[in-house]
């Protein structure tokens, strides 16, 4: 079995308005627990991969829930820790046809935005780990979780972890100008860069080349940009997706990735009907460290983590939990068209 | 802010199926009110415009509950009356795909269809307001609110009121022959006519010029229509709604407007993956009136009226409850392509 | 009206999870009861037709519930047994856009499973009846079934009824090859062959003729295999149905048909937004019953199947449900578009 | 098996407030249909009598809705019919401790209402049948409904059924003084006469005895009633029903009976967590029909009824849907204490 | 008409686990908001006091919710500001039997916890008004809160508004010491006083006299408290609940009052399967208000008052909206024994 | 920490009718996994114990959904296997008041009845841990899981662990005299012997001594029959639970326990408006376990045990997830009067 993965971020109660309903329609709100970091070590949890996921809960009953939720999915929560603070929460407004989807947030004063430099040992937590991956996000929390971030890297990267970020820019926690000033002096403790496209000039100040034209899923630009990231930041890998589409059910995917030698791209995976789409960024980003973590080449790494991002727009919730099998069914080309009996 | 608008009309107990269930399948009903012209009110409180709704509903619990649930939206029901007779209702099956959406009316004997002249005092009512809004529904429902009707609007244009009405043939309450006969006579206290271009013919006897070809969007033909309204009728106004599309799904709908000067065309917006049609043309309408309202010129207003008929459709119910910001910027041709964070 | 019908099959309780939930998501599972063989029954039932339906259950609350929930839509079960055994079952998860459906069988040890020759009085339940159906589901639960499905086609053609099978190939159940150990014998007491396009080469041994291209609904090619099998087994008539799609809410269907005479296409009928795939070819097979019983030609019968296979996917469950005149409105090219008021 | 058994009464949809909610804060109304007589067939079919419900249902989809419903449970309705009219209804707001449940009667303009003497062939009805039942709501309903429950028990005695009258006051429908004078006349065709004790004054004017003090459960005076009955009418039968309770979820129930020859006392039962006591009556009504049906001695009969009437309580709807056996434990002294495994 | 009230206090959005779930199972919270300033206004509004409920909300969509929910039941929300930071919010585990209710707050850095004196323009608030109440919740959330308290008391009683204060101590805010602090000095602008008997000494320090016995409701201590409070403070008026009972669905409550001449106990009121507890204590104050406001003499005004908050436990969330009838059948004795059709 | 216990049975799905349906009205089922031996193992997870549960699981969806939802209550499931065989399942009814609650098990064929020795390697297994915890309902299951708990016990004790085995008599999976021949050869390796006192005569033959009367809780017999117990068997200790009560809502219960010295009597508990009665037992077991783990003195040990078991019933589905404060609180004598804020 490949050597397992630790992931670090907050987790956060989601509260999602049930059947397209607007906030205030709403009469109840599905419950679950999400956050981009935890999302990758759930999708490879569901995969076989050992994960640990490291974050702050508040010490009530709803640390306990948001703690419990995620372990369901055979994530290994013991080197997180119960704080001081209250439970993150977002709440969102599941959008239909020209309505888009709305989030709220609600992570002032959280356990995680708590966070200080000294509270986690990572020497123990990182003893023989293999991966470590973190996000932006977390990053944007607070300065405290940035620090945290910052000193969680840096000790990855010297105890010989391979260390992936997510830029994944969120405009309510933070804007472009401060996001650089924290994000670019992290990146020199990041192996390989996960991102969308559009995120590499307000996270690091990189802009994207001019486009061929107005499709958004243009790859060449895309490619350049991975290139131009590499060139600046010496990442020995960089993987950026790319979305198209204006309507809240159906949207076009892919991604391009650098992967050391040369520029490859992803196969465009149609989406109708789509169920929700929070996470698939995050699904993608691990299946590109599973793909990694097999060996597997870099155009069989990257049609997996195409397909796996695809397919966690058909599931509810912030998590991918497709089979290894379903992911690669849908790499290859199949579809939804028939049912398994 | 601009001056208040008084809408009258009955508001109907709404029992739907949930989750596509055909009535057969129905355990459970879900719970909404709403009518044509209460919609137009709800739409507008939203919007920040003062909106009174005059109707009738007995005296009893369910009368109750629904002036409730339309004063949640800011609403003024205190110039409503609690009246003998029973909640009106209707059964909503909804469709799916190639299976159209199916309308059961019970509202025989209700306290609204049971109003006659005399019982509201419309020039107090009337008092310090703007505009008038009722739709052909009101007078379809038996002879007493068609005589409340005439009483009203004749009120409001000697009071100085802008009178505004909304065609909305409906088959179940009467034949055109019939509705001919009522509605006629009403428009001479109608500045400012709307309707969905069919119901021209059937509500007033206005036959639809030849159109140009197969598409449902023929706008070269319903802003001939809209002209041939203005002749007969000397509307100041006509504002005329189009629909096409033959899936209970996918739709696209658009408008033409005669604005006293010229007739320009609105933009046509596609709908897939609908949720909920009815009440799109009561949120157009509240758009006509908005745009009016606040002295935009024919073409900002026939965008956003058409904007927001369009986001009706994403939502349960037939209110419109975006936001004047929601429904700018799909005016303004975004979509739901992207998470609002 | 026409003579009645029996059929023939096991009933199964379906679990499903709702909302597009995956099974590790789901603390609830919707509640129906279905069979390939009793879904047609419930149609025919709908549509007029005195409709038997003989099954085992278990003689406990289980499968009095089972009975109950079919009794509601009009068919007979009073031909049906308790017997020893389990209620079979089948858990259903929803796909959604490029996830496709998924069951898992539960029908081991089934009342129905562990029937035997000798149990039902053939004689006496095809009293006065016209028509048999069953299909090949029920010769693949068991040998015991196997063998009651072949007493009760024999009883039913000596009988003077005419005996109609629809494939149904089902991989979780049997193997090509034993499928067409059993199935080809059984083909001497049919009529009428219903089926699958694809399953005539998995049930029957007949393969598919070189279709013409990449499309699923190849008009030749199935029209050529429908032959092939009236040439082999000297059936009546054979209906062929046919599917096209990739995404678990978007199909396109049709059909062909040998009508003794001559081969006919139905109009292909575009599906978006389908809500329950399940049930689909058991409509079908009501339809091209239907429409021998009711006299109708050959086109009329066929369109009429179609539309009926077709709006079943528009309703939840495994039945049909939707009125002739629904069916009708479809056939002739109606869609739904317009709510129904 | 005894022979079969007709009823005859308004089947309603009703519309209930979920989980002890308002009217006012009511999304979903759960949706069942029932009505008193009904209720008495469906209790009937459950044990195993033939039982026909005879009711005239809106030629609509509620209609047919409506009696699909009725029909999972085992009733046939092949001698209801399809009318002009409305569906009837009822919403029904569930109490909790010291608030009672509500109930608002929508049933003006019914299809069942608008009944007149001749719509129904009851010679043929009552051919081949034992028994005939029906209540005082029908007779309530309308003086057309009225009218046709006059020729139907008159049709009834003629061809030698037994003719039970459950009293059923509803004062939402009529007031006393009405109520005596349609119903004393009707009385001169029924055998056998069922009630709550607290309706014989209302209902046919005849007064309650002093009771001996304060409890609800005054066995002396309502046995002196049910012998004040007999005289007056002349009734081979007559059981009355007794309550006493003051929460909406505590009840004590019991009945007397006048048996022909004696009056004699059943057992009380205590009712704790009630689920639903609509239908209570009915329930115990087809526990006398039942038993006298079956043969049995009075004594197992008052017995057998009062244990039915307190098991309806335990269910949600308006139909008793426990088993013969479920009910004699419970009549034997058995309790709901144990798990049934 | 009385003159209007106004009320000050937060409102929080309040998720329920269904069903009487606890946290860790929850996939659905139920989604109402509620406070105990803002309960009171909505009690009034029911029985037709006009109520102004003055508060601050965040101005995203979550507090738009908020207002729309409370204006429902017809609370003015017009004096409301939307302001800076979060919804304050808090959960709530529905226990049942020997488990207790739980509730976690989250209301740190809520919109209206971030008040200060200033805000408001009190002058013009209670123009035209006759009563202001607010809560030691409102002085408990925040310093800053707690100043614009003592700033909207002091302003009242200026303009000659009756001032209420109901002490309402909350462990999770503040503990005894700070809270005597900050409500002692608040008590001069108080003219009557609620609370429960409990609260006294915790908030104001004043301790309860020995009590008699081991019953909950003592009634001659909790007298003596009334007096002891109205000496130190010089209260017009004093009125204090009392509950017994140790199980999540059964209580006893009741009351006493010092209505400036003499002590008054309330009747005892026995709770059985309880639906919700929260809001019982805001609506006894609802009740005292009422009666007060109406002019009712002391007895009728208690009796009123411990119906009001007693029927409260019988309905989902934290508002009374039982109307004036229903509280006065149950003072006067009634129960919800039986059906009201 | 203590050690580590491992637990050994079958985990079924349980599908429970909502709202106190019956199984004919049932549209949904709720879903939820359990079983005697694995409620033991979450409790003690929810408590800090590292607990395991060995169980074999079909390898499929269900399987994998039944080991991820024990899972999330920190059971570690990394000993148990996916195996052929179905997911075993009951069917389960909650009662109401006079109507008892209802288990239709289907476990034929489950993965875990078709288990044989020499599939668990049971000498690697309890490497480490010190306690094992079976029930009589394993050995039930069929002769080869029989002869699986033989294997394991034994192992068990001859590594040095405590066994626990919980009688459990199940009337539907055999009668006593089988149930007799298989339990008894299995005491000579448990230690500890846990049961209702009504299963030790049909479990294993030892008769009750003559009650002293009426009353269910009779603490003198069940003391006597722990001893009788002790001296046929040689048990280091024996705890016995006992339950009075015939209502579905309320019930009685406690318990007696010889701790090797002394008899002694648990308090008794009243539970009113129970919630779900299922997994009680095993609560009181774990409870015992607790103790014993914790070193706490017997009398300690047996109040945890019964409060445990007592809060259960106020807890959906089988599992015990109160807390150690939370079950101290109760056994301190602390019930659910108060809301805990």
């Amino acid at each position: 079995m490949p050597r397992q993965i630790v992931t670090f971020g907050e987790v956060l109660l989601r509260l999602t308005t049930p059947k397209h309903e607007r906030f205030v329609q709403a009469r109840q709100f599905d419950v679950i627990y999400g956050g981009a970091e935890c999302n990758v070590a759930v999708a490879l949890a569901q995969w076989g991969i050992g994960a640990h996921h490291v974050t702050a809960v508040p010490d009530n009953d709803m640390g306990q829930a948001c703690l419990a939720y995620i372990r369901q999915f055979g994530v290994d929560t013991s080197l997180s820790q119960k704080r001081p603070g209250r439970q993150g929460l977002y709440y969102l407004e599941t959008g239909a046809s020209v309505r888009a989807s709305k989030v709220v947030y609600d992570r002032a004063r959280s356990s995680f935005s708590e966070l200080q430099p000294g509270i986690f040992n990572w020497r123990e937590i990182f003893q023989g780990k293999s991966w470590f991956h973190f996000t932006g996000i977390s990053a944007a929390v607070s300065d405290g979780a940035a620090a945290v971030c910052q000193e969680a890297a840096a000790a990855a990267q010297a105890q010989g972890l391979t260390v992936t970020c997510d830029l994944n820019y969120r405009s309510a926690l933070w804007q472009p100008e401060r996001a650089r000033e924290v994000m670019r002096p992290l990146m020199k403790n990041v192996d390989f860069l996960l991102g969308g496209r559009d995120d590499a000039d307000k996270m690091l100040g990189v802009t994207l080349p001019p486009t061929s034209g107005v499709s958004g899923l243009d790859y060449k630009s895309t490619g350049e940009l991975a290139l131009k990231l590499r060139d600046e930041f010496n990442f020995s890998k960089v993987a950026l997706t790319m979305r198209a589409g204006d309507s809240a059910d159906e949207n076009e995917v892919s991604a391009v990735c650098f992967d050391g030698v040369k520029v490859i791209n992803g196969r465009r995976i149609q989406l109708k009907g789509m169920v929700d789409r929070v996470g698939g960024g995050d699904a993608f980003a691990a299946g590109m460290i599973f793909g990694n973590l097999q060996g597997w080449d870099s155009e069989k790494t990257l049609e997996f983590a195409v397909a796996s991002g695809a397919i966690k727009h058909t599931v509810h919730g912030d998590f991918q939990i497709a089979s290894v099998a379903e992911v690669e069914a849908l790499a290859a080309g199949g579809g939804g068209g028939r049912v398994q009996r």
